[in-house]
């Protein structure tokens, strides 16, 4: 299909921001893509905002509009929520909208304010992504729902707790020198396992922290790039599916179908394979969910995920650098922005601006891989760059 | 552009049915639309659901895949929230969808729960919809709002409180024979006028009541249609636009320019204009608010729509009915689900099989007017019978 070329992009620094509104963190962000781009608010066409938890971190839905609003926008703009998939939602619907032929540019990206509730709020806030009538009930949260599928993958196919804390190492040592990211620290895998334990098998530094942020990007047709001169990197294949939400009404609690169907309809949409990937940007919230992500994408085989950052394969020096931004867990996971910021990153990563792009200078395709709830929803992205 | 044909409709009866889940509503309207089409879950490629209240009726968000589930499919499922457009806009995003080329069946709709919350919760979790940063802090309900622009508009055009009762008794009269409606029972002016205050000047008749009901609609690629012999209605136009939430941010507050410029993009895209649409669904929360959509539709000039009722020109026999199916005064007010059940009814009307029919039987052309907050969000539709 028709590739979709990203004027511009931007996100805020990712932490605890809890004094400022959602629709602030989004104006930040999209303001840095109109000065990324060099457009203006009056170029666009549409905008798709991403945002999870507005009714119950702010007691404020109807947020398309607003952070329009808060962007300088006059446009048609619609709040989509898919969990913490929300901005990788919204991102797919940009890609589609272009593609509808009768609009040049369209804003896409999210926001979300967390940190100002309690962690326990904060945790029962997340719980609404899970199926209320029976996950919610039996007191199952997210590093719950999580953590059973990573003693799940110990019991089917092996593994430890140390290859597990790999993919937390690995993260924190990709978000060192980025300072957008919410934590610039080196761990050890000592530290992730001495850490107290949130639900085992996951210690602290086996889960994505609460985060406040924003993310954004503009999308042009090919036409307006051509016209203005603009988009050095460019979305070519966009892919979405969905599974039953509850963790109880899935065939396995070790696969996560929605990854595989999306990313095959991203890969078919691009007119390429897996194999063709030089860098990924995958949902982290947990340290198995990136050992699931990467099955599903097709880099392993099933049960094989589980060595690849213990065996440094995922690493910035690694045949497949995945999470060079820092991902979820080092760069923080405001879920309504999380899917904008990883097309925020891989953009810039593909451009050769971003603090680690030197290390993947060879890098011409790179995939975002963004899930919601226990992966009930994914979306998968292509980017490209433009020759 | 391409017009997109509706295969099959589907709504549950609106009203009190608060023991009954969203995903419930939203299933039973989906095999509604499925047994209207003959299609089955199998057939569709891509989901939108339209709910505003999920995470505060039920706690319960990430409702686009829950939703898709309930009705038998395994597709993308995307929520859609833009407060009480949300569906309006989903139908939108299911019309976009299918113009993109790649998939023949989109299912639409929406749901809400809302009549398991008290009137007080209800009624603030409503408030999500308008500007918490400032509308909600100062006390500002709905029905409060709406009452300063209905003030505001008796202020500069005239009109009365008479004019506003007329639009319920109408919208009442319309809902009579229809099973699906929460009220069919007739009201009149007295009766409105003697009911207890709300929020001056509105009584509790000038108030759309809190409703439980879940709508549907299947879109279809014209090809698709041709292929299976479905479709006697489609939709040939589709607008939405924004506005600034907070009513105190706007330069009018007797005008809608949300509606204004979601219906010029309708119009363009059907290629017709106002003095074309024979019969209309339009968002009548508050009876004044059909007064603003019949002028930002440009049935009326501004200033002139708050006879109209009073004249007979939208009754069923007027020169343009507006609200066959009752309206949300009287057929009630799902939020999620009103803009698929307007389309529902709709379809109905122009097919000859709704109760209304037969006094429209000449109609061709006919529009909903989806809205969100004071008409921050704002979604048009065109519908016209397929030569």
């Amino acid at each position: 299909m028709t590739r979709v070329p990203i004027a511009g992009v931007g996100m805020t620094k990712f932490g605890k921001n809890g004094e400022r509104t959602a629709r602030e963190l989004f104006a930040e962000a999209a303001g840095k893509a109109f000065e990324d781009s060099g457009l203006s608010p009056d170029d666009v066409d549409e905008v798709y905002y991403g945002n999870f938890m507005g009714e119950i971190a702010e007691q404020q839905g109807h947020s398309g509009p607003l952070a329009a609003d808060a962007a300088g926008v006059t446009a048609p703009a619609t709040r989509i929520e898919s969990a913490c998939a929300s901005s990788g939602a919204a991102v797919r619907h940009g890609v589609n909208r272009v593609r509808n032929g009768d609009v040049d540019v369209v804003l896409v990206g999210g926001a979300e304010r967390m940190t100002n509730l309690s962690t326990a709020d904060g945790t029962a806030g997340l719980a609404a992504a899970a199926d209320a009538l029976w996950e919610i009930k039996a007191g199952v949260t997210f590093p719950g729902a999580y953590s059973l599928m990573a003693n799940r993958y110990f019991h089917e196919h092996g593994g430890s707790r140390e290859d597990l804390a790999e993919v937390a190492v690995k993260n924190h040592d990709h978000a060192v020198e980025n300072e957008l990211a919410q934590f610039q620290m080196e761990i050890d895998v000592d530290k992730v396992l001495d850490a107290p334990t949130v639900c085992s098998p996951f210690g602290l530094f086996d889960c994505s922290p609460m985060s406040d942020g924003g993310s954004a990007a503009l999308l042009v047709s090919e036409d307006f790039a051509d016209d203005h001169d603009l988009g050095e990197v460019a979305i070519t294949g966009t892919g979405q599916d969905g599974d039953r939400l509850a963790l109880h009404d899935r065939v396995s609690m070790t696969r996560t179908p929605a990854a595989e169907r999306a990313a095959e309809m991203a890969y078919d949409d691009a007119g390429i394979g897996p194999d063709d990937i030089d860098v990924a940007e995958v949902h982290d919230c947990f340290t198995i969910a990136e050992v699931l992500a990467i099955e599903a994408l097709g880099f392993y085989e099933q049960g094989e995920g589980i060595t690849a950052a213990t065996n440094g394969e995922t690493a910035i020096d690694g045949d497949l650098p995945v999470n060079l931004s820092g991902g979820l867990k080092a760069k923080g996971h405001p879920v309504g922005a999380t899917g904008g910021a990883q097309i925020s990153e891989l953009t810039k990563i593909l451009r050769g601006d971003h603090v680690n792009s030197d290390a993947v200078s060879d890098a011409e395709i790179g995939l975002t891989h963004n899930a919601g709830g226990t992966v009930a929803s994914c979306v998968v992205n292509v980017l490209e760059v433009m020759n």
